[in-house]
């Protein structure tokens, strides 16, 4: 797959990929590819990444079934990183069971926590 | 800095930031920090990152004048990536002269450039 080989990996044979509501423009989640995974992305048209704690692929919604549908995939100016606008069923990215991972902001010098849970964690994974 | 304790760097001291614009939600930039360069732009209200191949803090726009103005920083629910809402100042993030980075788009099982660049590079660094 060409598209494949001209994308850089970095010297683990990672690249990070951002996972963005293709309608919303909401940043969902940040995770981490290789090559293998990028191409089961591009083939499924579904997320999938590379575990790094787990160091096995990670087919996204799996357990949850918090899948993510591909609708764009874009690089960067310098093919080392990846963007994924994606659909996400369920409306849950986040393992914490927000929509998005991106909920801890910075005010008046603390993380605050901004959005809440949707679904309780233990009803999603139980 | 109680905020930069409540973040987690890798193994190299490093943290990976995402540039987004604050009001059309468009990713503009991916990059990387280190603790004094999210120090920095905490305090500045500025985007300061950290360059891996110049292995120095990078003050963003410092030669194109293409500032980022920070309106929120977030992180993550495991708080080892930033995500800033910025204005970026001038409308051009990337290096190339375009607005983002993100304009390689998989089309046909290739990549296509789906933006124009906005100014040639050379008149903005030369």
């Amino acid at each position: 797959m060409d598209v494949l080989e001209q994308v850089k990996f970095d010297d683990q044979g990672l690249i990070p990929a951002i996972a963005q509501d293709y309608k919303t423009g909401e940043i969902l989640m940040f995770a981490w590819m290789n090559k293998e995974s990028l191409k089961l992305t591009i083939e499924k048209q579904q997320a999938v990444y590379y575990s790094r704690s787990r160091k096995k692929l990670w087919f996204k919604g799996e357990e949850s079934s918090h899948t993510q549908v591909i609708k764009e995939i874009y690089s960067d100016c310098d093919r080392d990183v990846i963007l994924l606008k994606i659909e996400q069923i369920g409306g849950i990215a986040c393992h914490t069971g927000r929509a998005s991972c991106f909920f801890h902001k910075i005010e008046n010098d603390n993380w605050s926590i901004t959005t809440d849970i949707i679904k309780d964690p233990k009803d999603i994974y139980g």
